[in-house]
């Protein structure tokens, strides 16, 4: 679940969350977003966690901005933006940072 | 729990990682590193969700590198990191950012 990502530097989008009450949709939206994300141009890898009172993080993992923009602009993608927006989430904050460094143990 | 951080830039340090079964001690030292981590020169905010897998996201927020490496140095919190290693994690892996942007929605 630790994304295998090349050597720095490339792109780091942090989603930060709260999920509103219900499913109301999401699980086979996000489902189906990570699955759509993995095709994209550019697109090196994702790691998420969400927490049992409906916090959660998403991490997506970009070779370069450009693969950043075309993948917000994507249409379906932009279906799920606007769904999040209006259904699924209280409160979210997209951050998106240049990796320059990166340590670990164990298997990614 | 969404980190009221300023205008970027500033730095995110991306913690992903795996939780070895058991808690052998990790909740309290845990704990007592945000507590710690809030009291340094330079930080700005941290966020944080592990799933019921043991797979965690933790991000924290910098003023600068220089804040970071001092955090890192920390001697309490480098008697946590040697523990991490050989006890609580089965893999992790630890990304520095410089945060060039970021939206969003709702309090935080």
């Amino acid at each position: 679940m630790i994304a295998a990502t090349p050597e720095p530097p490339y792109v780091a989008v942090i989603f930060s969350s709260q999920r509103t009450e219900g499913d109301q949709g999401y699980a086979a939206m996000a489902g189906r977003m990570v699955e759509l994300a993995r095709a994209q141009p550019g697109f090196l890898g994702v790691e998420s966690a969400r927490d049992a009172e409906g916090f959660g993080i998403t991490v997506s993992y970009w070779k370069d901005e450009a693969s950043v923009a075309a993948w917000k602009a994507h249409a379906e993608h932009a279906v799920a933006q606007r769904l999040g927006r209006d259904r699924w989430y209280g409160a979210f904050r997209l951050r998106v940072c240049r990796v320059e460094r990166e340590s670990g143990m164990g298997a990614s």
